[in-house]
């Protein structure tokens, strides 16, 4: 039988810790790493950040844009990351926030989430303008395959306030409603006590007050970017997510990128150990 | 002086009307047009497309999933596609839906939108789920390079529509929000009566009263997917799209797509007259 997602995921927070190390090869730190500004530079930069994370964190997110740039190349670039890190054991969640309906998401689906695609990954990130329900073909894939998707939720960007705590007739905000109907695909394909295949990105430092997201049950993980750089601190996850906090996948990029080549090691080792000492502080 | 997107959208739809046609190579088509289930057939179905759309329409629009299944070898063969279709003087939108904040939507205009890139298209289509201001930098760099980006503001197809008519505590739904930023952009960036760079999608089928969306005098071209197989008839422009109906970019697909590769030509002459004659009722 398949192993869930939602299960795969669980048993590497259990070993590892929450801590995922992203992968972002952007211009800025392509620069700092002394590595130039195409494919090459991108694969270089991802393989070793895949390496130094391998046996030190669960979970390793490569950001899809700063392959794309460059094209196939890049892309071509991505799949060997991607591969690397499969083989290293670390479960890879693409960051791609791919969203459509119909065929055209069944395609995305199966560029990132089908096994032995070129671009498969274990879990991917999608948008839900168009309908959590658009997803579905992707909700479907996963769950026979094992793999996960992360549904954008609740962004801490200020841009996405306004639409994310839009409400409908009784008073439910988008972000709230994104979390009900992904649940509600977990609800119908997992057992009890499981993690499902369908997760959330909650940024670390939304205000779910405002955002009107009411705690839930954990069914599945939590990715939640905004850990490290951008202010939020491991120590804070039993505050900001309650119960939740041991669904959450603490992501953190630039505060462990920016450590350069030579220090990643010590760094991603340093960070996992925080991020596992949040849980033992529950 | 670079002449921007909005411009070069109105020019097209003068000299050839206002069809676009989409270039969707899914797994049925393929098998319809008997190629194979591979970047090589996507790249055939693709070129093949481009060659028929040139000179008898403004647009093709390239579904990007399809290609993305593919991988690395898929998006090659989409580079290919998209410099041979902006080499005829077809323009070209990329649907790709990407989405993002900061420096990771920097890089995905970057890969779309740089003039030079492997990527290189006239406009892409994007997602606002994390704000439309999220998007600013791809606006930038559209409206610095005479390139274009396409908002989803309203989709028809049912799973969205609970979220997009979501509504602030002024009761503005989150449809008529994405309108009401983008246009903000534009206004900022465009000469008066000129056509700006930031369109939006807005499905042919899409019920204008429910979603909350109040008509807008056009200052940038509207991508309506949704006529031909999906329902809405060049005809119904004037009925759906009111004022705005002169701003309309009207995307087929399947009822282009499968009269198949020998009778393709035919059908791209028909439909982009039927097109161009809903202008001329107006």
């Amino acid at each position: 039988m398949t192993v869930s997602f939602g299960q795969r995921a669980r048993a590497g927070i259990d070993r590892f810790g929450p801590l995922c190390v992203g992968i972002d090869p952007h211009p800025g730190l392509l620069d700092e790493w002394a590595l130039p500004q195409s494919a090459a530079g991108a694969r270089e930069f991802g393989l070793r950040v895949v390496e130094a994370a391998a046996g030190r964190a669960a979970f390793v997110k490569p950001q899809v844009s700063f392959f794309e740039r460059y094209g196939s190349a890049g892309f071509a670039a991505l799949e060997r990351v991607l591969a690397e890190a499969r083989a290293s054991g670390t479960l890879v969640i693409a960051d791609a926030k791919r969203g459509d309906i119909g065929s055209t998401m069944d395609a995305y689906a199966a560029a990132w989430l089908t096994p032995g695609s070129p671009l498969e990954a274990d879990a991917v990130t999608a948008s839900p303008y168009l309908g959590v329900g658009a997803l579905s073909g992707a909700f479907e894939l996963a769950h026979r395959g094992g793999k996960g998707v992360f549904v954008l939720a609740a962004t801490s960007n200020p841009e996405g306030i306004g639409l994310q705590r839009s409400a409908d007739a009784d008073a439910r905000t988008v972000a709230q409603r994104v979390i009900d109907e992904a649940s509600a695909v977990n609800a119908a394909c997992v057992a009890d006590g499981e993690w499902g295949s369908v997760g959330f990105v909650i940024g670390a430092t939304v205000d779910w007050h405002a955002s009107g997201i009411r705690p839930f049950t954990p069914v599945a993980p939590i990715l939640a970017p905004g850990f490290g750089y951008q202010g939020a601190r491991p120590a804070d996850a039993r505050r900001i997510f309650g119960a939740m906090a041991p669904a959450v996948i603490m992501s953190e990029s630039r505060s462990i990128l920016s450590a350069g080549s030579d220090r990643i090691e010590t760094v991603i080792e340093e960070h996992a150990r925080s991020a596992r000492e949040q849980d033992h502080h529950e």
